[in-house]
């Protein structure tokens, strides 16, 4: 990143070779290294888009971004909104003759407000730094996906980000109150509220959220703060197959337990992280409650019926550490493909016993990890090694892993979004009259076709 | 009704006169007589629609709704869908030339799955008993408007409904996984799913969520319940004036502790209820906890801070009981007009007072009632005898209270919605960019304009 020309000199020669002495003109931080390209042109989903974007736009401000969405619909530039690039669909990544939109620097919590208990944030503010500075005042930002030390605010709420506490605390559209959004031309849209409560329109607020960045780019966000628990519980219990797993997850919610999470481990997964975890079960439950001792106390009951051993802990680390390890430990076995299904609770020890159907018939091998608090699997499809073309097996299971989860009354994602490697599924679930509605919106928000264009429908 | 006319008949003459041949050819029970169309035209907020609609049509199944609305759509007849005409907004009030869509038939709960943690319904049925029907599965419906013995789903969805226990349960929006909804034209198009999770596409489901039936009629919602909670607290507490009751309100939040509610009384509302009240305070505060006696008995401790007395009890209808009188109380001195703010939590005891002034600069009457725990308030205006013309005062007392919510960062509804009545603060709130592109999106849905038109926007 040497070399931003954001200064406004003439456009040089090479500036008109890549098309780009808008972008110049526009007085924002740019490069068209190929280096800084490079860096930003991928997402971690393995899809490659056909060629290289023009260019990176650095905004620092919010009339920055506006200038860059001015410039891009003057000369019909497609642009590619972009946090930290975590996204495993694709919805990040950038093609021929785009230009990369990078809203990494645009990262700072505008304001932390406890008594009425919301923040406003810019979008490259990481999720984590923000959950870390609520907890200052007591207070956390309750959505957690996986990739909260690297994800950015901003792309949570462009793929409504999910997580392990959403079980108990909502995802990511729970927690947006209001935004800032910059359209297609440039004009700056405020939409939601600054309250905790309000009806007033339409929701333009969840429209934006979850959509990809292709109706508009999020130049701030009001975020919903809750308080911190006191203190949690964590409880780790194995049982001897899937089914007994699922069945204690589903006896929580029966047993009027909401727990903030519930973490179900596989026997693919468990010998992925340790074979000598077999002689302890064959499906790991991990359950986090922040009530009272009672409650805990209620729940390791509840989890002990059919399980073969149950641990309590008030210190989660130790007993989440065999989830941490799940997605590492199977990195070590090849490159996985982190596949995202949800199916309705009750339908989950089913889910987790075909997908095994599903690896054995493409002889895969597939480890599951769900929140089984509210349904959602994720098959994580080992796909040879690192760096090598992707087996077509491993593409045939997870086309059938969708397939599984529409049979099953679900959806084929259930936190990480449509982006690139979805679309044909999103149009057997959404249909052709749902599909025809969203393209619908999309034109009424970006009629040139510009936003991150043949992403998320 | 004693006149349902939805038999195959040829159409008559008193039809021809009403231009309702279309509607007799559907087949969809349906009337024209002169009460039942009177007790369907409005709503509870007493506006008075110009003129009257020319039918009202009673559809008991998707196909029914589906045939009104195709025979709509071909003969450019607006329809007002109506659940149990509840709305405080004009929402449901239906003039000259429309047809009436009374859904309250279709109130068949169609499914309760404990296991997935949803209930599938039909439009029409009442809230309350939704609630109670989880409840035999150590289940609830959260969402508890004031009307819920009263307002169907399909109101409370189509209007985004809150409530007291919104407060750490979220409001309606927050419920409603998935939907069917007739569109304008007749078409079925389902949103959303019937898992707890899912990302698939755009939020339409969050679209219709609050859109006053403009977009489309709801035919069947896929509902979250959540477990009932195991013991409930009650804590009322006394405060020397308003502005202590609302500290005490954050310091509740600021000590970690989310209530289930959080309602606050003002002085003129006690007076309302009881003058002896007076010697208790000039402003109450109404707690719940769900959690453990450790939590409730932090929240009694929280509370304690600048109380004049504190009561706490397991059992919530004594100490809820002034609560409930609220209303009926205000209505003993008057006809209220029951306004809808909110605001950002810490402005909460800053509004009551400036309403208080707004009321003595207009010599109105104007007793304040808040969910304090998210800001919400609703001043209740004594706009003179029942059955009288509503005084210029009360209107511009309504007025200055809508500009109050602007000016300290809140909006003109927290869970109302807009209706008729407040389409033109809509306006100042949502500025003419966002209300554009709210019309552009009402015109993908309803190009004819042929949907509850002139309500919500």
């Amino acid at each position: 990143m040497s070399t931003f020309t954001g200064d406004h000199r003439p456009a040089s020669a090479r500036e008109a070779a890549a098309g780009l002495e808008w972008l110049a003109r526009t007085g924002v931080p740019w490069s068209a290294e190929p280096d800084v390209i490079a860096s930003r042109r991928l997402d971690r989903s393995g899809w490659e888009p056909p060629g290289s974007p023009s260019g990176v736009a650095f905004p620092r401000t919010v009339a920055d971004v506006r200038a860059v969405l001015k410039g891009a619909a003057e000369t019909r530039t497609p642009v590619v909104p972009r946090g930290a690039g975590t996204a495993l669909t694709g919805a990040s990544a950038a093609g021929s003759g785009s230009v990369v939109l990078d809203l990494s620097g645009m990262n700072r919590i505008l304001d932390i407000r406890p008594a009425d208990g919301v923040a406003v944030v810019e979008p490259g503010v990481i999720t984590a730094d923000l959950d870390r500075a609520a907890a200052a005042h007591g207070l956390r930002y309750a959505p957690d996906p996986a990739s909260l030390e690297l994800s950015t605010i901003g792309g949570n709420v462009a793929t409504n980000a999910g997580g392990l506490r959403c079980a108990k605390y909502g995802v990511t559209r729970d927690a947006v109150l209001g935004m800032e959004i910059v359209l297609a031309g440039g004009e700056l849209l405020t939409t939601g509220r600054a309250t905790l409560k309000g009806v007033a329109g339409y929701d333009l607020t969840g429209l934006f959220v979850g959509s990809e960045g292709t109706l508009g780019v999020i130049v701030s966000a009001t975020l919903r703060l809750r308080p911190l628990p006191a203190a949690t519980a964590t409880i780790a219990a194995y049982y001897p197959d899937v089914e007994s797993a699922a069945a204690a997850s589903v006896a929580l919610a029966e047993a009027r337990i909401q727990p903030v999470l519930a973490e179900l481990l596989d026997q693919a997964t468990l010998d992925a992280i340790d074979p000598g975890l077999r002689s302890a079960g064959s499906a790991l439950l991990i359950v986090q409650t922040d009530g009272d001792q009672a409650e805990a106390a209620h729940a390791a009951e509840v989890l002990r019926a059919g399980a073969v051993s149950v641990q309590v802990s008030e210190d989660p680390e130790p007993l989440l550490y065999a989830r941490r390890q799940a997605l590492p430990s199977i990195e070590r076995l090849g490159r996985p493909l982190i596949e995202d299904i949800a199916v309705p609770r009750s339908r989950l020890a089913e889910a987790v016993r075909r997908i095994g159907v599903i690896a054995a018939r493409h002889d895969v091998r597939i480890c599951t990890v769900a929140h089984a608090g509210d349904g959602n699997l994720h098959p994580l499809i080992v796909a040879g090694s690192h760096g090598s073309p992707i087996p077509e097996a491993a593409v045939r299971a997870g086309d059938d892993i969708f397939a599984l989860a529409l049979e099953l009354g679900g959806t084929v994602t259930g936190e990480h979004g449509i982006g690139v490697l979805k679309r044909q599924w999103l149009a057997r679930e959404a249909g052709p009259l749902s599909l025809d509605l969203q393209h619908r919106l999309k034109a009424v928000f970006d009629p040139l076709g510009i936003l991150n264009p043949g992403k998320a429908l």
